[in-house]
């Protein structure tokens, strides 16, 4: 049986989720309090971190590989395109969100509101939760502009890089740091992608202590 | 004619570099000293980041995608095995030295010691300094380990996973913060990989300031 070590608000195991939904492979999500640092968790896993991917006997860590490797063994539906401009394309867009987007939004806002508390690791850092507030402006920015212009995030077809965008909006999401009357094309971009069967599992996450806003899984939000 | 905007000891510049030139593809190198945010600059790349390769007419970011993107594109010498397996292996380890490497070691050694003072950042920050110094350490274990077991870094072939974490460890080594003498493994592959014609740009490279130390560039270091 394939298993997925992973903790509910992380966007990167979010990422796997869909990916493995999406391709219809069956998997036993096992919730991962990975910072309390289990050595059961820990030998499995030396970093010490989500997600983990138990496949055929063996670990596997890093979400871009897994959900590439998922798309090379599993082909249908096609996450990845076969030209490599396309393909270039989806790999910068992962990275951005992966790298930069995480980096500026998820980590400032998730991580200080639900990690820190949920870890015992204190009280929001106001400056983060407002630089994070302040910069997702930006980044919804872009992906208007990138909408524009494509159908999804990284050109006609839906791929990697809409996943990994919707793994991490809808982290924030759930903790209500996404002003969807900001852009109708970023919107209408995540009610597709929400309605997604993939999706449901995401959907009916609960973080104990963090009860999502009653639009969170709300297919017309 | 491909131009590349780097920074002489970035990891993530030198990766694509090292990937440039062994696949003979000819490239101009134009330093960019991205921190001082030139507006000129920053029209060809908002996130203000290097690398950046200017390649047909279009700007491509990311090292990762833009490495995978060449190897798609030429492909000899491959760079990413044919096998999905072996192409996960590759990518998990490419991902562990930009992302766990980068965090523990490279960004605490070599941005504290050389970035701060370029960019007048101020001083080194010694507990940071300490801390990498330290999990440099884990991480030369790490690669013995895989060493033992295989000839390269991925598996019995070299990979897009040798340059990712030579990129890493010639940058340390450029301010002698590799101790070569901790495993023969790891000295005897940095010794092949550093006597590959692709690696003879790094070898020159200066930074102003910080001369690099006698062994850096004597391939029988």
């Amino acid at each position: 049986m394939t298993r997925l070590y992973h903790f509910p608000l992380s966007p990167f195991c979010r990422k796997v989720r869909l990916t493995l939904a999406e391709k219809r492979i069956e998997v036993e999500l096992v919730e991962e309090r990975y910072w309390e640092q289990d050595p059961e968790f820990l030998r499995r896993n030396p970093a010490g971190k989500v997600p983990i991917l138990r496949m055929n006997g063996r670990n596997m860590a890093e979400s871009q590989a897994i959900c590439e490797y998922l798309d090379e063994i599993a082909p249908e539906p096609r996450l990845m395109p076969r030209d490599p401009e396309a393909r270039y394309e989806v790999r910068r867009l992962c990275a951005w969100f992966d790298d930069t987007f995480h980096d500026e939004v998820t980590s400032k806002l998730v991580y200080e509101r639900v990690n820190k508390k949920v870890m015992k690791l204190g009280y929001p850092d106001s400056r983060n939760v407002k630089a994070g507030a302040m910069r997702i402006k930006f980044h919804l920015d872009y992906m208007d502009w990138l909408l524009e212009q494509r159908r999804w995030l990284a050109g006609n077809e839906m791929t990697l890089a809409d996943f990994t965008a919707a793994a991490h909006l809808s982290c924030l999401d759930y903790i209500s740091d996404v002003d969807w009357n900001r852009s109708q094309n970023v919107r209408d971009w995540y009610a597709k992608i929400k309605s997604r069967p993939a999706f449901r599992s995401i959907l009916a996450d609960q973080v104990p202590g963090f009860p999502p806003p009653p639009h969170y899984a709300d297919l017309d939000f």
